[in-house]
């Protein structure tokens, strides 16, 4: 039933009406401004700046995992970040989340990577519990912080 | 008297000097498990996972700023995620800091970033006043989460 495949570039239609539908969920839906000419160069090309894993449930699209690499001048290894987790409302109590999850985290292990991290939001409990549930730990005295638009413009400028 | 410039393959061993006395900040020095080996490999070959800007101060090193590329699904556009900013202690309240972000704020700009981003500890007030006085705004929504170890091998042992 469930079937979880490397996504292709004819998949990029798929793959943007997926993190458009996250993006709702996470009540941020102007946010979510790439078009599917962005993910498709910037996906598929020679030099991919991220990689996408989509879930199907009787060859329909049902979620996606989309991830890239980072590195842990720490641990001195290559890591992978996964920015997107995502199941269709409709999909949710199969287990597709974690099968997704999964299959992260073997890419993940097959390239030596020392972690797997990514983001969630505070409020969403379900997501959390989840997580702990699969052995992620939550790294609670860290706070993302970002500069952009207008503001990293500015600081390019100062001197 | 201060000079930032990218760093080298012949800079390894300052740059791992540099992390661990970051992480020694943090009180985390035994997590700073990276070797020189594994630094010159992956910051400096063919395909480098990480770059590196070193800042020095009348020929003396002074600090880093360690930063690699990242992606942004809702952006579509690259972004920079800054692993690692250090000053030496000694060679604080000189502007070092803040002219290692500006450099890499055009780095970013250069390549048509999105945003930069990094995680900052939430009891370190200091960094995070700094950051918010160049224009960084934390993201308090979100949490970063790990999976590590003997966690991920079984996560990814998992069915």
């Amino acid at each position: 039933m469930l079937q979880i495949r490397a996504a292709q570039s004819g998949d990029v239609s798929t793959i943007h009406a997926l993190i458009r539908e996250l993006a709702e969920y996470e009540n941020e839906a102007a946010s979510a401004q790439a078009t599917e000419e962005d993910l498709l160069r910037d996906g598929f090309g020679e030099q991919a700046r991220f990689h996408c894993l989509l879930a199907e449930w009787e060859g329909k699209a049902a979620g996606l995992a989309l991830y890239f690499f980072n590195y842990s001048t720490w641990k001195g290894r290559l890591g992978i970040f996964l920015d997107d987790l995502f199941v269709r409302p409709e999909f949710r109590g199969r287990g597709i989340g974690k099968a997704l999850l999964v299959e992260v985290a073997r890419i993940a292990v097959a390239h030596n990577c020392g972690r797997c991290e990514w983001l969630v939001l505070d409020w969403n409990t379900p997501a959390i519990d989840f997580y702990e549930s699969l052995g992620a730990r939550r790294m609670q005295q860290w706070v993302p912080v970002r500069v952009e638009g207008e503001a990293l413009l500015q600081l390019a400028r100062q001197r």
